[in-house]
């Protein structure tokens, strides 16, 4: 019998009522693919090309001049503080409203720069599936990522049938406005949650208040949301999924600088956790 | 026709689909009363008076050695700071886990001391039915409160049918530790939100990401979550109850330190939002 047959059957000594089926997604890498950068970073970089002409001093402001000139090395010796510069430039200082627009303006239209396909058809025809068997048998599934929650939710619900209100991402603080009388939330250059390893029970625990049954992820980010998921009394379920297909996608894992997976490697065969290989057992990748 | 009928009647102009009929309730006052002071201060109270034991130092350090003695004078005379040492004292420290079976075995038997009463007896019965009624018709149903996220879940299920995903509330910051190779999350004296004022918007952006359609309140606390909602696009209902029943319950408004509702009470003459009198428009005021 399957984990989801055993927790779903009335009677079953290991049956889970409705209410405490929460499923749990990490996104990038996950639900969609993160290669050769989260897709995130591409929306930044866009951001930056766009927003240029009202920014003359970018001209010269590393890692700032390196992105318009299309100089990956020099964006990436910026490091970690130049990326933060670049999110803080992108994504904080407007309103919650002016950036949902341009979320949505700019997933409807840009595509990814190796496979040519927009970023939402990069997502995984298996795990959309999974999202839509799990939803059939009671559960209701969350996304736990990493990536901006103001960044996902404007096209979870089209692509992944998951509501605004299933998102736990990354999050800055936001400030209430009146402007010409009606309230804003304008968008601050301040972290309000960090939705990545630590960060990730502790926005399941904020955000949601309920352990999750099942959790799903491909990385190290994800391991500690697998913990405090299978932590939990009564039957619980982990997976990653292993990127193991060069030809169809990409393969990596210990070594990998984005969505690196080995710690988690590890634990899965120590706790036995369901390891997917995307080459060995997936039909289809992107969906149909 | 009523709100909801012009809401839910397909081909209506007003129609809004299921996924978008969010409704915000806040709680105190709202769904629960608060008098004469929020229930979860008497939580405080009384864990101060269990926890004494454990605590020598409190026997002179005050607002806790007036908590001991029951000297309401000698605890108010600490003030907002003599408040928050309690509040740190009582709801950080300690794992999620433990916080939460604190909360329930002091909801299941703690006693309103004027109407000796459970404080979960002391909800507001037409209030369950506009829950119900709203949920009947496709509404999601979210408290968006300034109480403790934490310190509602572990009863709003059972109580008002609202899961733990739905409490939006103030909450503080965690902080993730192996005990024993099991993953627990701490509570720490830092403010993570605080869900009253400006902090509702920011809540309902940040845990719900969707504008309700419906909001409901009965203080000056709750004026910007009914601003916000109000804003958007398309139907939007603001309602206020109004405190106007000393015989079955309390009467208050403008002058009140708890729940103090004036403010709100012009904005809702001015917006022609709906008031309801607890006084002539409630058959019944507590749960049957």
């Amino acid at each position: 019998m399957t984990f989801v047959e055993r927790v779903t059957r009335e009677g079953s000594p290991d049956f889970v009522p409705v209410p405490e089926r929460i499923a749990v997604f990490d996104n990038d890498g996950t639900l969609w693919a993160e290669q050769p950068m989260y897709f995130q970073g591409f929306f930044v970089i866009d951001r930056v090309k766009a927003l240029g002409p009202q920014h003359p001093e970018w001209q010269t402001k590393e890692p700032f001049a390196s992105v318009r000139k299309g100089d990956i090395k020099g964006v990436a010796a910026a490091g970690e503080k130049g990326a933060m510069e670049m999110l803080a430039a992108t994504h904080t200082g407007m309103t919650t409203e002016e950036f949902t627009r341009t979320v949505s303006d700019w997933i409807a239209t840009a595509r990814h720069p190796g496979t040519g396909k927009l970023y939402t058809d990069m997502v995984y025809q298996p795990m959309l599936e999974l999202l839509a068997y799990l939803r059939a048998n009671g559960f209701k599934t969350f996304i736990v990522s990493g990536g901006g929650s103001e960044f996902m939710r404007p096209w979870t619900e089209r692509v992944y049938g998951i509501p605004p209100e299933q998102v736990v991402g990354s999050s800055v603080r936001m400030k209430l406005e009146m402007r010409d009388g009606r309230p804003v939330l304008v968008k601050l250059p301040e972290i309000d949650l960090n939705d990545d390893k630590d960060g990730k029970p502790v926005g399941i625990q904020s955000r949601i208040g309920r352990r999750p049954v099942m959790a799903f992820g491909n990385s190290d980010g994800d391991l500690q949301m697998l913990q405090w998921t299978t932590a939990g009394d009564g039957p619980r379920f982990a997976m990653y999924v292993h990127h193991t297909d060069a030809a169809r996608e990409w393969a990596y894992d210990r070594d990998s600088h984005v969505g690196r997976l080995d710690k988690g490697l590890d634990e899965a065969a120590a706790k036995d956790w369901t390891v997917v290989s995307m080459g060995e057992d997936w039909k289809t990748i992107y969906r149909n």
